[in-house]
């Protein structure tokens, strides 16, 4: 599987209450991604964490990923940063530290222009020197990616794939067909937004980004297969097991979501970081519930594995 | 003039290309702000740049300004960061460099829920320990705050005064009288948004959080004093002029183009931060169109002063 295509699983990276990656979780967590053979694993994403990390515990994070992964599955890191030589750095740290890709959001506090835009990612791209995914997730870095910004930074040797938000106002199968008008051949196009991306695949997306995936890849690699073998039925009644725990990502952000669920799972006794606060006690039968449901789907996952 | 009152100015902070503060060129921008006795220096607000300077050199720039000013007039530091500790140790940190008052915007990346602004201000101000003016800016925050939180918020000891973005939907004016009737006596408020901000103090605004303030100190003071007199003729007619910079900061963003007049006047030659770039040399004519008119405007504002 090229990268940035098939499955690429975002985990939560745990860490103490000062943002020190306490790696032993982080181990734990991406144990149960080789398992499952997902096809990437994106570290270091908004799930990651990355913006509350500084470049030392970046790093950490990173060298403990590669060292742990050993290459079994390829390793992407999210390099995003306010400033411009902040993320190049950390595109360099990345790499030397073993990462596969990179995946760069153009994080914002001053509004950016689209021209601000470009130079930032393609001095981070050569910087890095590394396949780059484009990350288009305007509800975090509240930059939108016109289809023309698109275009003229995929022409670039080394973006290769973008990670975009489910669309408002027209659907998967036209944005893609938009896009794929507009970039070489071979430029992955993928989503995020879990409750959207069972439709994604099956509409031709190359890739999901999944925040599920980062805590449930066997159940997230299930719908990737179905979706490759063109089964929208089995994709349909996976998706469907999952409404519950779409809910919660919706209502809460699937950070908050997965914090509470990888702490139910005993993975880690991390939180997020503050001023993220956990989810309240309140929530936690909706989420048991919404994980016994997944956990009945991991059950058929593993025999449809033939574990 | 209590805290928070009256006109705030918000210079830049100039850098090198690495993020290291231009102490020298500060302190010229700060004699400006000092000869023209403005109520308040607002240092390191999102003019000032602060989300792009690391912790030490935030230090710097506040011990460079707070020894420079020597106490003619008082410093309010904006402290804001991604996660609460790191807002919080800049909190103490400007305290302990001499600060007098602190601004607050609840950055975000991971979109942030009303109690965790909440918690994240609170746990902020007590570590402060100095009056705080809440940051309300959701053009770079990407945080709302609604009446609810600003009058919980307002509760608390540290809290004295709000800057506000200016309204959409409703008038400057509704919207001070809805504030006033949920916040403490004597809690400041106060307006952002340079276009709007003669207005504002026409309707009641206790302060002026002004950019334009922050370079050209003695034309906004002179739309202070007008507008405390009652004088809404003389604040018109000044803010009629200043319209072709009103035009420029609405289009570029007012960060880039105070960057491009504060190198015009040599007072510094630093560049924004990148990725934000320098305005393109096409727009030099236009932007000493904008300071030849408020050169005329300081002319009067001196002799209006009386020197």
């Amino acid at each position: 599987m090229p990268l940035f295509h098939g499955l690429s699983a975002f985990p939560l990276t745990p860490t103490d209450m000062d943002g020190r990656v306490d790696t032993d979780s982080l181990r734990r967590i991406l144990d149960r991604l080789v398992a499952a053979e997902v096809h990437s694993v994106g570290l270091l994403g908004s799930t990651g964490g990355y913006a509350y990390l500084d470049r030392a515990e970046r790093r950490r994070a990173v060298e403990a990923a590669a060292g742990h992964l050993a290459g079994r599955v390829p390793l992407v890191v999210g390099v995003g940063a306010l400033r411009t030589d902040a993320a190049m750095a950390l595109a360099q740290d990345a790499r030397a530290a073993g990462a596969d890709g990179l995946l760069l959001a153009p994080v914002s506090y001053t509004p950016l222009t689209e021209d601000e835009v470009f130079v930032h990612v393609r001095a981070v791209a050569e910087a890095g020197g590394l396949p780059l995914c484009l990350y288009n997730n305007p509800s975090t870095t509240h930059f939108i990616f016109t289809t023309e910004l698109i275009a003229r930074l995929a022409a670039l040797d080394e973006i290769v794939a973008i990670k975009m938000p489910l669309p408002a106002g027209r659907t998967i199968a036209d944005e893609i067909v938009e896009l794929r008008g507009r970039v070489p051949d071979g430029f992955a196009i993928g989503y995020s937004g879990d409750w959207g991306c069972a439709e994604a695949l099956l509409e031709g997306a190359d890739a999901w980004f999944s925040v599920l995936g980062g805590l449930f890849p066997r159940t997230s690699m299930r719908i990737v297969a179905a979706a490759r073998d063109g089964d929208a039925a089995t994709v349909h009644e996976i998706d469907a097991r999952l409404g519950s725990t779409w809910d919660l990502f919706r209502q809460h952000g699937s950070l908050r979501v997965v914090y509470a669920m990888a702490r139910m799972l005993d993975l880690t006794k991390a939180e997020p970081p503050r001023p993220i606060l956990p989810l309240p006690t309140e929530e936690e039968p909706r989420i048991r519930a919404a994980m016994a449901e997944i956990d009945e789907l991991e059950g058929k996952a593993k025999s449809a594995i033939g574990e």
